[in-house]
């Protein structure tokens, strides 16, 4: 059966973000440092319209992050453009005209939108829940998994519902020392280490859930 | 020159014990699974006068953990005994009448004792705070490293007043939810990944600090 699996950056202290997030600065205060090893990678950079980059231990963790993924999850920080309704001229996405998917997205929200088409991606906005988009995802995907691409709230709400396949986790080494915090409220549980990874400045950590 | 290094087990939610910590349950609910990979060990079986056990990929990070460490830190709740002054008949830490650690031990403590030994470790208890038992301990380890063994709140406070120069990381693939919690109060602080190996039922990851 198609698998639900997250896959996000996180600092050794465990924050998927720094602090103080803004618009301007989503990933809050040091949070970028988080995706120093993902940006470094010419199979990344390629997908995001940049040119050069590395291959190494973490292409393979990457490619593989990416298989058979039908459709993803997203939360509405993710999406961006800030919490409350959607205003007149809304915000369409962090990534311009040709987002980064390619699959159908679900952002989770709580209020209403059309959906979104730009380029081969569409964003579907779910106000129904977490089990609603998960349905709507697996429907989209058919036989290939669902990705749940964060951020932290997302990932913990699935992850305290018990609805999580896999998650695997890119540890970056630096201390955020607060922001949004990966695993809140989520334990206890007993995972099982499925492999990890050492890659230059990061390191692969894949576990499966019960 | 010698170094100060930590090295402790820890849950993939950043525990170094569970919640609800007492004296008959040191390491708080759920604790005991963050060392199921470690007491899994004939190394560490033979050093703790048990039999058996398993030759694996940790067996060669015990050793080097272990290896040209010249004296330990603790803090008084590693040593044992629950927080305030030490009784008539005070306590003599969890390890009975041949502790596994075979070099001087610097207990971190408010509370004014007489040195203890037992067998061929003697436990010093230090009013003075962190960087007077660093002093006395790297005095008494000559060229050799000083362990900080932990629990939380000293590697933390070692951490937050820069003094630390290696830490390695053992993380279990389990989530305690609360607890004890590592790296509470240091960051930012931008680390060296150093390597991590993959062993069963547990990573372990080491950084270098600045």
């Amino acid at each position: 059966m198609s698998k639900l699996r997250a896959h996000i950056s996180v600092s050794a202290d465990g924050y998927v973000a720094g602090p103080d997030q803004t618009t301007d600065e989503p990933l809050g205060k040091g949070g970028e440092q988080l995706h120093d090893w993902v940006v470094a990678l010419a199979a990344w950079r390629e997908r995001h319209g940049r040119e050069g980059g590395e291959v190494n231990a973490s292409t393979a963790v990457l490619d593989e992050a990416q298989e058979n993924v039908g459709a993803e999850i997203m939360g509405r920080g993710k999406f961006g453009g800030g919490p409350g309704p959607w205003p007149d001229e809304p915000w369409n996405g962090w990534w311009g005209d040709d987002p980064p998917f390619h699959i159908p997205v679900y952002v989770l929200t709580n209020h209403e939108r059309e959906p979104l088409t730009l380029s081969d991606t569409t964003f579907t906005f779910v106000t129904g829940g977490i089990e609603a988009a998960l349905e709507q995802a697996r429907a989209a995907a058919g036989d290939r998994d669902v990705m749940l691409g964060g951020g932290a709230d997302s990932i913990n709400q699935y992850l305290a519902a018990g609805l999580v396949d896999e998650i695997e986790l890119h540890v970056a080494p630096v201390l955020l020392g607060g922001g949004a915090r990966l695993f809140e409220g989520v334990g206890p549980l007993q995972m099982e280490q499925v492999r990890s990874i050492e890659a230059p400045g990061v390191t692969h950590l894949k576990y499966r859930l019960g």
